[in-house]
């Protein structure tokens, strides 16, 4: 029979799939004799089967608990329901990775109307134990019964107003039993029901909140950003209670062995002193830092370093860990490797290697790659920041510059984002709800929490911009408007922020790109140069690009796309002459306008690539993208071409298309009009020969991308063309040049056929943008109707264009791969689509042996470390 | 080194791939002692090296070419521009599979202004002579020099003009050396230089010409058509002329061992007494029946019977030959298996198992399923036709009925048709360039040419009604009209013909439709349904469609498309409630509406498939396919649905979709809205009780297909609510009734995934329509803009959506039926997209074992003949 259930003197570290990171780590504190308060682990298993089960806790998992909360009893010497010597326990989830704040928690459970006299009796403080017992029915309502959190805040805002007190401190015992009478008859009110006062009960009906709380919206959307699948489930740990809220030789808090911002080596955090948990994480109290709890409780203080150095050390990562001291004596109620910024885990990395505790490839392993993106992205102009004001200043929570219209909840933030505005999302404090507002804000900034506070925590895991804790601001929301220093800011002003340093700036201050190859970045970029196998390369479609690119490191660029060109100034005209022209002649006669274009881009583009390889991708839109849609666009282009506007009008209808994804793009362009792969082919060589004249210690050798090719005569045909125009203008020129043509491969019959298709093809580029939409059958730009169905029944977990689906298109992929390097054992593979910059679908390209990855500039960094840390991987296994 | 020509005394039948299907018989031929005009065959390796070299002719092949000429000198004892004893050769193509008129032909070559005198001479027949010469510069200016035929055409009615006469034979000798001289200086004047002097120049033009005309337009139109591959390439026969136009004693003609039309066992063809070979095939004389000649010349006649009997016994099929008489000897020019009509394939091959000539095997081997068409479609209703007036009667070139609007040149039939017109091209003699014209009419009437005309042997092969020859049409092209018993009929006018009888009726004279199931046709298709493996279903949406399937022998329904339903009557009006409802609760209303319709659609259909197994597919196209797009439609059903039009036009927008191919359809639409697939689950559980009530032996089991599945999960989604919905009402009902949930694999993402998809499909049915798009990446609907430069360039030989892909779609089916198995070794495997009627696809399916393959009911005869051949065909191999 399956085990569900482990005491946490049965666990070990290594079991972190079964009892998830808090209780393995739990467990392994506890091996190690640290002070922990006892309990037990149900497994993630019992998880998965209550879902298995249609959301029921089977009878024998039921009894299981019950067993392991008998031996608690006996373990602790206290019982549950016992008023006497109660038994309070805390019920927390925990997955196998961590994600704070998603799920749900409840303390003190174990209280009601009798064990609340006796707790009060055995504390000697019936403030406290009827404090308790009020936040425990608040706790329990709302989390387990799904009570609204808000009207339990109302009853105590209408005490607190009929009290004429502001504050909850202000509240005594007999206002505490107040609110708990009140708190139950709401409760029998809205349920029918009293509220439970069987403990037992209560207890398993916590296991089955939590259970239940893996599948809530926020859960959902936090596995989604952060890939972890939905099949994980959590575990739940249930707690002996100790209580920092127990009166002033007690607390509670959190700390880092190591600073989470910077990465600086000391002991960093922040305690509240006669507090829950929970105080400190949801930042409604300003806490102190952890320094100050050497003044005030030396003893244990001193505890606590020598424990937290231990651990450190043990899990050879930087800690954050939560403890709670009872009355004087410390206890250790959590430790997990801290999530910390890209600053700190470079730093923290780098030195660990220097204090000789990891070795660099284990510290090329320790930086999460996605997290460098904060390091690469802008921070203030000087200029701009020396005239601009402060306007005030909060704790710096999240390093980074940004600059945005004020928006004042998550709603807002999304629509405005939705229209293109750049917002900085204001709030009170942040919460779980508000996560998806977060994601598309410039930066956040709150009026009350610390550095552990839910806005700091969740906007560092984001990489974006954060000021937490600025208490002189007051929002008023129903205004939509904020007052601070005497100035009122309205929703829509601009204001902005940086997250280094806590300042608040009115207006937008204007910023400058990172620079981030210096220092702890240079040093682990260099290593991860060393280790990996892939080459990184980069999709830019002009120099200013390619040379943004190049100084993060780019060793190519895989995707130059041509038609961005075709857009700007008089270029868009000369393609429309091309478009709308009816025969070959004219045809060419536009064509040749725009070789001079096309030529001075490509020169700028080898100019700023010093002779790294460029692989350039031939027109691939339909061509109507090119025309006007507007009626007066049309009569003006009628008027330049000299043609009716009826004419123009038929034109335009008669390159209309049902499915323009599946339409005359791509190579289908160089099939029906040859004249056009001749006048890029022109362009890419010329370019390169006149570049190579001036460099010739470069060795160009232009490569040349067809897209869209599905089948391996297709190719050839478009070859044929480029071969016969590049021959001969190389002849002309009197030059050596190779070149290089190959293809991407987007088509799913060009990566079902790709032994044929190398037969002509040079190099593949996977086109994984394309190849997603036609492998799932569905179209990026109508996908978005559907695909939140897919999230919320589970049918889809992560956003196929994000994340390569490695199951399908994957399959596609490594297919390809293979056919292609069967015929040509020396083709070189490499990835063009949006997935080269992201970390799981680099790992995927090197495991099937990808030659590199190519991504968007800023996500070039990002790509080295995941290539490194996919070849340091793949040497484990 | 590879031999490039062969002597006919060099090869034998089983040479057909390298010498062509009349070189090897020709070969043959000689081999058996038969009086064949001696030559050699340059082989279609010789061919397709001519385009391998860029059209150019190898030099090794030119010098094999002669030394094969000097041979033929010394065989015939004549020699290449000797005046006093000249060699003239025919020079004619030959490919592997017969493509009648399709490719290029010379006659006469060898002749020049000084052999034509010597020839004179040598035949004691001037006017002989000068007469061939000159349509050997007819013919040679034209073929190889692609000079306009018309030109010549008018220079000859200029010159009979001028002479007051009216047909050719008018012409005297001088009369031929003007035209000799006048053709001469045309073809100086329009090449630049004099018509070429030297024979062994003029041959190896020709052999040039001959090879480039398999690159023809209409070359290339019929390969498509007749799926033949364009790496073949042809063979070109040089064979020594011999003359049927020598005088009254000589003579040319073309005959079948039996009646191409009927399959009647009995000596059929005609001749022309004094004329070259292609005065038959062009139909410009009408020629006498072949019975004739053993009057005219009997000894012959019993030579030739003698002969063409060895022929079809060596053969064992019915041979189409093509002879000369020159100077009362006979010379066997051509055999080859003969084109027939389906009628006349079908009475061949059942006579020859009766004869004891070849195996019922054989004979299911023997008939072209595509032929079978022909036999499937109506003939005239008895009753329309007594009111009919019959205005001429024609040769019953092709059988079969039709009615249509007059028509007189392929490209108007081509544009009428694609409006959706029914068309009779009315022509005074068909010509290859008319093939496509051809394709698209219902029937096609010919002035000029007898049963072995161009048209008439087109027709047959293409299954379309054809009447020939009659010659009491006068028609006037520029006027587009002609004239016909008095009365004149314009463009636009219907008509109808009977292909079977030769009549010609005025108006539009009503069809009923075939029915094949007896006689020759029942007891082929008895033997093939004894042969098979596969079985074949229909696609059905409705009674009546499922109806004519069971009588075609359908075996169930594969695809009942249940959108097609949605569109009748005020159904449609409950659609679009469904549609424009913005809450669960109207959109279940509305559906509630349309439950009784879809069940007795399906109560309908399960009774007409008399217990069959029946695949039901749930709703397919994306929803705003249901909605008005005009301003007045959106009007009115703003009015009905009580909501304003603003309103109405807000949801319609936002319906819209930029590739609605691959937007929000299929099991998209059960995902976002579970409750249609409640409702149409409902409706088929409960009409198959129904049903099931009344039929109780039927035991039916209903087979529920979701469509466009790409992920199992999706798959067990929409399974889920199917299962719970119907467990429902079968325990509701108290019956017992099993069902079957299974999925179309339309998407590449299920094919490569199908292991995981047959988790929950109890059946796969490959929509190959679908499948086609996206692994190709073009719409159907899009592709027609570009597909006709990838025929032009050979990219692809033939339409995709006709005859599936092996090579990339086909691949995925493979892929997909082999892991669906390995996962659920009984899964039941079926095609539902066109290609299930397509016999090169059907032969597909059966290699990769699917169990049925389910099209159209006028397909099914076809399949199930297509199937069985390729049972023994997999059993041959």
């Amino acid at each position: 029979m399956a085990k569900y259930v482990y005491k946490f003197t049965e666990g070990n570290r290594d079991m972190r799939n079964l009892l998830g990171g808090k209780g393995a780590n739990l467990a392994d504190m506890t091996l190690a004799g640290m002070p922990v308060p006892q309990g037990f682990t149900v497994t993630t298993e019992a998880c998965t089967r209550y879902y298995d089960d249609g959301r029921a806790i089977a009878t024998e998992i039921q009894e299981e608990i019950m067993q392991n909360l008998t031996w608690l009893e006996e373990t602790t010497g206290k019982k549950f329901g016992d008023p006497s010597n109660p038994l309070l326990v805390s019920v927390r989830s925990g997955a196998r990775a961590s994600m704070p704040g998603m799920m749900d928690t409840i303390l003190n459970l174990g209280l009601n109307d009798t064990v609340v006299e006796g707790f009060a009796e055995f504390t000697g403080n019936p403030r406290f134990a009827y404090d308790s017992y009020r936040r425990f029915i608040q706790m329990f309502s709302d989390v387990v019964m799904e009570l609204s959190k808000k009207r339990f805040e109302e009853i105590i805002d209408d005490l607190k107003e009929k009290k004429g007190v502001k504050l909850d401190v202000d509240l005594d015992t007999e206002d505490m039993k107040e609110l708990v009478t009140r708190f139950k008859a709401f409760y029998k009110q809205e349920k029918g029901v009293d509220f439970p006062e069987d403990p037992k009960v209560q207890l398993m009906e916590a296991v089955r909140a939590v259970f239940r709380s893996w599948d809530n919206p926020r859960a959902n959307v936090y596995r989604r950003m952060n890939e972890i699948p939905y099949s994980w489930g959590t575990a739940v740990n249930v707690q002996s209670m100790v209580f920092g809220n127990s009166g002033n030789n007690s607390g509670t808090g959190v700390a880092f062995t190591r600073n989470p911002a910077t990465g600086e080596k000391a002991l960093f955090g922040e305690y509240l002193i006669n507090a829950q948990g929970e105080d400190v994480v949801a930042g409604v109290r300003t806490p102190s830092p952890i320094s100050e709890l050497e003044k005030e409780m030396p003893e244990v203080y001193a505890e606590f370093v020598a424990i937290a150095n231990r651990l450190e050390k043990n899990y050879k990562d930087m800690q954050d860990m939560e403890f709670t001291i009872e009355n004087g004596k410390l206890y250790m109620l959590q430790t997990r490797n801290g999530k910390r910024t890209a600053a700190a885990a470079l730093k923290i990395a780098v030195d660990m290697v220097d204090e000789g505790e990891i070795t660099e490839e284990e510290a090329v392993l320790r930086v999460e790659p996605n997290q460098l993106d904060a390091l690469l992205h802008p921070t203030f102009d000087p200029d701009s920041l020396a005239e601009a004001t402060v306007i005030g200043k909060g704790l710096a929570a999240s390093p980074g510059a940004a600059a945005g219209r004020v928006v004042f909840t998550a709603e807002e933030a999304k629509e405005w984002a939705a229209k293109g505005e750049k917002v900085v999302l204001v709030r009170l404090e942040t919460s779980p709800e508000d996560i998806e507002g977060m994601q598309v804000s410039q930066g956040i900034l709150t009026v009350r929490g610390g550095m552990t506070s839910h806005a700091a925590v969740v906007a560092r895991g984001m990489g974006t911009c954060c000021v937490s804790g600025c208490g002189e601001i007051t929002v008023d929301y129903a205004a939509k408007q904020f007052t601070l220093g005497g100035a009122v800011y309205k929703e829509g002003d601009w204001i902005s922020l940086n997250g280094s340093t806590g300042e608040i700036f009115a207006g937008a201050v204007a910023t400058i790109p990172a620079n981030p190859n210096s220092g702890d970045f240079g040093r682990l970029m260099g290593w991860a140069d060393k280790f990996r196998r892939m080459q990184v390369w980069t999709n830019a479609d002009n120099p200013r690009d390619a040379a943004q690119a190049r100084a993060f490191g780019a060793q190519g660029i895989g995707l130059c796309r041509t038609e961005h060109m075709f857009f700007e100034g008089d270029r868009i005209k000369a393609v429309r002459e091309m478009i709308v022209s009816e025969d070959l002649e004219s045809r060419e006669k536009a064509l040749a306008k725009l070789l001079p274009y096309q030529q001075s881009d490509f020169e700028g583009i080898y100019e700023a690539m010093e002779g790294c390889p460029v692989v350039i991708r031939f027109l691939d839109p339909p061509l109507h993208e090119f025309l006007p849609t507007e009626e007066a666009d049309i009569v003006e282009l009628a008027g330049e071409m000299n043609i009716s506007v009826d004419h123009l009008k038929g034109i335009i209808e008669g390159l209309h298309e049902f499915n323009p994804m599946m339409g005359h793009r791509g190579c289908r362009l160089s099939v029906s009009y040859p004249e056009i792969a001749k006048m890029q082919t022109t362009a890419v060589i010329q370019a390169a020969i006149e570049v190579q004249k001036k460099h010739p210690e470069w060795n160009l050798v232009p490569e040349i991308m067809i897209p869209l090719v599905g089948e391996v005569k297709e190719l050839k045909y478009v070859k044929d063309v480029v071969v016969a125009t590049a021959d001969a203008i190389i002849a002309a020129a009197g030059v050596e040049m190779k070149y290089m043509v190959g293809t991407m491969i987007e088509i799913p019959r060009a990566a079902l056929t790709a032994d044929e298709v190398a037969q002509e093809a040079e190099f593949f580029s996977f086109g994984t943008n394309d190849l997603t939409q036609m492998t799932f059958g569905f179209s990026r730009d109508d996908a978005g109707k559907f695909l939140n169905y897919y999230y919320d029944t589970k049918i889809y977990e992560s956003d196929p264009f994000a994340h390569l689906d490695q199951n399908g298109v994957g399959k596609l992929v490594a297919m390809a791969a293979e056919l292609g390097r069967k015929t040509r054992p020396d083709i070189s593979l490499g990835i063009c689509g949006e997935h080269g910059g992201d970390p799981t679908s680099v790992e995927f390209c090197d495991k099937v042996g990808l030659n590199y990855v190519s991504c968007s500039p800023f996500r070039v960094p990002i790509a080295r470390l995941a290539a490194a840390q996919a070849t340091l991987k793949s040497k484990k296994a």
